[in-house]
């Protein structure tokens, strides 16, 4: 087993309110409210978790709000590298009406100062270096720039740390031109970011030689119910999910992403490797959260996920 | 100044958040969210503290979303005497639109067991006897019946405590037959609670004669911005506010009878306490809070509050 670091640089605090029927402007009754420790790095270290790695989470929290977080990390026995700044963490709400209709409300992030961002980059000097790999992933809050990001990045790979990059905009870009060991956009997120589409195949194949001469060795192109294409030294792969019930999307791409560090860091075969982690993903859309609740459950996901080559090398 | 106990059975957890414009259905970019730890006995004991008493905070409070309250106890002062359940105070969410448009998602709260309704008594037990007056304000959460709430009111009334109820329906039925020393209903709680309708001025001078006989000392009836009528031992007063511009009403209620409590306990003139006392709850008006931040402006309300004798004794 592994000790990962993950690094949320905008976590969110998940706020699912369940109610009958939403009434603009009336008093609303919530039968359940359930309140969530989230973000895409803080996501990743769960699924990890899961699949018995040692993890270090980090990234910065707004200090009025991170009762969820702290006991989150504590109950998983994550150590905990993150920075508090003054503020909220950002609050994302889901009203979830009984007929399916869901509300989003997502609230500002804490501005993040120069102090917070110096003060992560002395931490992550003293603490990085001990890990086998590191996942930076999500957003970015206010006062990170994707320069920013870039310095980040650059100063991980320095460190020799395999580092994993999950996001998306001018931040992907910026990332992208580091070379991070894998990456993990949709399509549309790697169109943005190369700035031309790639929604065939052969764009595809093209777009991922382009970024493994610049040395990101592993691009995984998720595309959910459609799939997932990875492109590594080998022949590029094509993993396609079983069929289910789809409950929530939430944590899915997160799920995947952990399945592929998973498999790769325990030298598990290509074809293992995506076959577990299309998988992983597809068991976390079959659940209202993520993770790995049921592993009989997985197994039977395992054997539904149809992998074949895309290409020959 | 006064050492003053509140106890706040079912506090919450308020999250105002502000957008332009409510979508059902899409996701909305909130411009902020502001979270308060709130519950009638908690913003009682604020403005108590605000008139220079010492204040004990007392109830049940989740435990897995106290961060808010913690902060604020500590911020304030406060001794905290509040006993911890498992799972989460009941958040109330106020979506507040550029147009004026609220609407309320008012959460469950959790449920209190027999173990905590106990520890609350041990607790009460131990600390109640060294304060000069007990606040119980609020309603119910589940668990606690207005039966339990009538035990807890005679064995507060039983250490020799001058005992403060504000809360509603069954349950300000039951506390009446404690024979509270203050209680603060509107006229429509106070109908419901005696079952007969107290609208005319006639009605509320034989409501509170039946009540006084019943052992309550002041009978405070708030009407908002029509005014506060206070009957007890001495002539029956009529307190009008000065018209301001409404900015939020939340706290009013609270902020008036935190102000009768002040006045009664700190020896003022009845004329002079409910002079205070509706200028402390118009002054809530005016803020998105409440709270007594500016003297001055006070004063000036103050001298706005016009009191008269309602009959003569």
């Amino acid at each position: 087993m592994s000790r990962i670091l993950t690094i949320t640089l905008n976590p969110a605090l998940d706020l699912t309110v369940r109610l009958g029927h939403l009434e603009p402007g009336e008093v609303n009754r919530s039968q359940a409210m359930l309140t969530h420790a989230a973000g895409k790095g803080v996501n990743v270290a769960q699924v990890l978790a899961d699949l018995g790695h040692t993890l270090t989470v980090s990234g910065f929290l707004g200090e009025n709000n991170q009762q969820a977080f702290n006991a989150l990390f504590e109950r998983r026995g994550f150590v905990d590298a993150f920075i508090r700044v003054s503020g909220d963490t950002r609050s994302n709400i889901k009203l979830a009406e009984d007929d399916g209709r869901v509300t989003d409300l997502n609230g500002p992030g804490p501005q993040v100062s120069e102090q917070a961002r110096q003060a992560l980059l002395d931490k992550l000097g003293q603490i990085a270096a001990g890990h086998d790999a590191v996942v930076v992933a999500g957003s970015l809050p206010q006062g990170v720039s994707p320069q920013w990001l870039r310095e980040l990045l650059l100063r991980l790979k320095a460190m020799g740390l395999k580092v994993i990059l999950d996001t998306s905009g001018e931040a992907l870009k910026q990332g992208l031109s580091v070379g991070p060991w894998l990456i993990k956009p949709n399509t549309e997120e790697l169109s943005q970011a190369l700035g031309r589409d790639i929604g065939s195949h052969e764009a595809q194949v093209a777009a991922a030689a382009d970024l493994q001469a610049q040395g990101v060795e592993h691009v995984v192109i998720s595309n959910g119910a459609e799939g997932v294409n990875w492109f590594s030294r080998g022949p590029a792969l094509q993993a396609l999910p079983p069929k289910v019930r789809v409950a929530s999307t939430v944590g899915a791409g997160d799920s995947l992403l952990a399945g592929m560090l998973h498999g790769l860091i325990s030298g598990h075969s290509a074809e293992q490797t995506l076959r577990t982690a299309t998988a992983i993903a597809a068991m976390a859309v079959t659940q209202i959260g993520f993770g790995i609740s049921d592993a009989a459950h997985l197994a039977t996901l395992e054997s539904g996920v149809n992998v074949r080559a895309l290409t020959k090398e």
